[in-house]
């Protein structure tokens, strides 16, 4: 039913380097999430390399039978770039330049290198004659959106994940697309961000949604500590597709209750801060096995300067007596991997810092360190605050690797700071 | 003539969720770069839905077009998995059980969920007749590998990572198909990875290497702060492909000199970590603006524990004083982001830590407290060491966002201390 209605994109991302296996693409999979949330059903994900003519051939396969082609990567100032040309010759026009925008990209690279820009440099600030420049405030590549025929609207973006989002939202790639749909939206999607159950234990709580079949159409996916449960809803007789979508919601928020943390783009590190911030409280962080992770995740959310403001990574015990005063005998007789040291790290991190709350985070993170009693993959997170301090003791997947094993550690401390300051239960011991 | 002589391959993904957005795919680029390994070329990535027929229609367009087709996703045990049995209907033959497979699964359900399995989870152990069965020790989904006509072997994997690779590698699809390539490897592939220069630069200097058409060819590529030079050779009569990549390593080595830092899969944090540990020398760390990255970054190296012992976030001017001694009138004169700042944090790192060496980096990630003096992306990183203590001013690109500035700020002071260790020239000021 929504496959019927729907406009059709494909999702294309060009690069030698994508084939060869040297980098990870990230670009398609944010496209395609944009692409749902203006309407368009998504039917492929091709990726291809920089040989010549292969984006023409590609191009050639599928104008026509889609709505929108929306590529990545090609764009860039090296011979081997060779989208832009191959997108006017499949347009059957030229390459003509963006106003005013090749003066500036030749003084760039006369100031940079101090000498004169070569032709395939400033093709970056050249489009199919026609089409719609877009420009990229994160890099020289300019993007552009064309027509292929009467039905199909191309979009060509830079490869650079950042510099793809630039021209895609604020250059306004997506706006092109947007305007395209027809207005009023079909299509209404929503995820929903739980932790702290399996995957199994959270299907179990909404089997019967799932299983309804047809409007709206729920899937459920976990990935590291996560599980999320998506919500694709289609305009019906009578109903919106936001109305569905939001009567799911509130079904979602009843069954899951405290396990589900946030919605669409949130971020438990994000929910973090936004709590602290409106209560003007402070953390601190302690890390032994994560290395600066925590700290990492909080000071990645803009502003979080007003709710953080000190972080010690304690990897020797010398730095847990040192700097957080965590006492020599405890770490040579609980040892350094045990709930009071977790917890005497916490305390220490609360007091030096005069913080509200620290999160501490001790285990052994692999691949070498464990034994048959402290194994790789135990952790102990402590948590300390206004009204105490506890530790609570996590069991990673040890297989899944040292950098799984940091990734879920930071996760739960997040989710258990997180409950405490929504006064949920505590984050249960495990393993 | 690369393309002409390799055999080729096609590496699909497979799953609704990927088409929107929700999942991320990793298998793809695992798969692509081990196909490359075995001496494939990789000519597409195609990633479809779970849609009826959806398999089959690629499979037809592409049996006879490949040497390999390799899949991940569609085996799982829900009525949307439907790879088994459009694999089988592709081949022209039926679905038939793995011997004591089916009897094991079944099992496993009955204990797990106290009732009889339905047919489609059973449907998990069971390949298409002719087909060589993949065990799968991270899940229940058996995988396989299946002839479709005479040129094309397809190889059909689980969607969930570990399970997509325990399949591939444990389970034999890898072997299945290195068997089927000639003896003796036809391609050989290399990384060279810079720091410090821009794409532009890099290729100014390579630039006829990069030119030279045919055999070996060369890439470039930049992510982040780094610019890597990538070498696929082919077998030549008398000059074997591991010839001919090994003479463009070092013709790289002339011409790029000391900003060539590592090759294939290394990292600058591991370089570093890896030159420390050789010396018997640690280095500390004080961040400021990249919020405990840098040391994230250091711990990602197993073993990192041996060189890395203390690490500070001093976010807060207070921080840096109480737990750094950076004295207070330094801070309210040249401010949090300034050189004096930066050495009085590297040198406190240092001493504190008693290390060899300590890095430290204060700056302004955004997306607020900029001014005209000291804008966003204006960052020092300070080097203390043995010989003394210096700063060098970088100005990182601000409309890239936070997380980039942060990146940036992370790589830069790593490529410092590469540089310092080997006795190299100091970073320059940017900026």
């Amino acid at each position: 039913m929504t496959q019927a209605l729907a406009p059709q994109a494909i999702v294309v991302s060009v690069g030698e380097e994508l084939l060869e296996g040297r980098v990870l693409d990230t670009n398609a999979q944010l496209l395609a999430g944009e692409l749902l949330r203006l309407g368009f059903v998504v039917q492929r994900f091709l990726t291809i390399g920089d040989a010549p003519a292969a984006f023409q051939d590609l191009l050639a396969e599928y104008a026509g039978r889609a709505d929108a082609i929306v590529s990545s990567g090609g764009l860039g100032p090296t011979a081997d770039d060779r989208v832009r040309a191959e997108a006017a010759a499949a347009a059957g026009v030229a390459l003509v330049d963006v106003p005013d925008a090749l003066p500036q990209l030749a003084e760039l690279y006369r100031r940079q290198l101090h000498t004169e820009p070569p032709d395939h440099y400033l093709a970056q600030a050249r489009v199919p004659a026609g089409a719609l420049p877009l420009p990229n405030h994160a890099g020289t590549a300019w993007g552009f959106a064309q027509s292929l025929g009467p039905r199909t609207r191309l979009v060509c973006l830079p490869g650079p994940p950042r510099e793809a989002a630039a021209c895609f939202f604020d250059g306004g790639g997506r706006a092109d697309l947007a305007a395209r749909v027809s207005a009023g939206r079909r299509l209404a999607f929503g995820t929903f961000h739980t932790a702290g159950w399996t995957e199994s234990a959270v299907e179990g709580r909404i089997r019967d949604l799932l299983e309804r079949s047809g409007n709206p159409r729920m899937g459920i996916i976990a990935s590291g500590r996560r599980v999320t449960v998506s919500v694709l809803a289609c305009d019906e007789p009578g109903c919106s597709a936001i109305e569905l979508l939001e009567a799911t919601a509130t079904q979602l928020r009843t069954r899951l209750g405290e396990i589900l943390w946030g919605r669409d783009d949130e971020t438990l590190e994000g929910v973090a801060v936004r709590i602290l911030a409106e209560r003007g409280q402070t953390v601190a962080t302690a890390e032994s096995c994560t290395g600066g992770r925590l700290a990492a995740a909080l000071t990645a959310i803009p502003g979080a300067s007003d709710v953080f403001r000190y972080g010690w990574i304690t990897y020797a015990d010398a730095a847990k007596t040192s700097e957080l005063g965590v006492p020599a005998e405890l770490l040579r007789g609980a040892g350094a991997v045990s709930p009071e040291t977790a917890i005497a790290m916490a305390e220490g991190a609360r007091r030096k810092a005069s913080a509200d709350w620290a999160l501490s985070i001790t285990g052994i993170a692999g691949p070498g360190g464990g034994s048959a009693e402290k194994p790789v993959g135990l952790v102990w997170i402590g948590v300390a605050g206004p009204q105490g301090s506890y530790a609570v003791r996590r069991r990673m997947f040890a297989r899944a690797g040292r950098a799984a094993v940091q990734e879920q550690s930071v996760r739960d401390a997040l989710e258990a700071l997180r409950r405490e300051l929504l006064g949920l239960n505590r984050l249960p011991d495990r393993g």
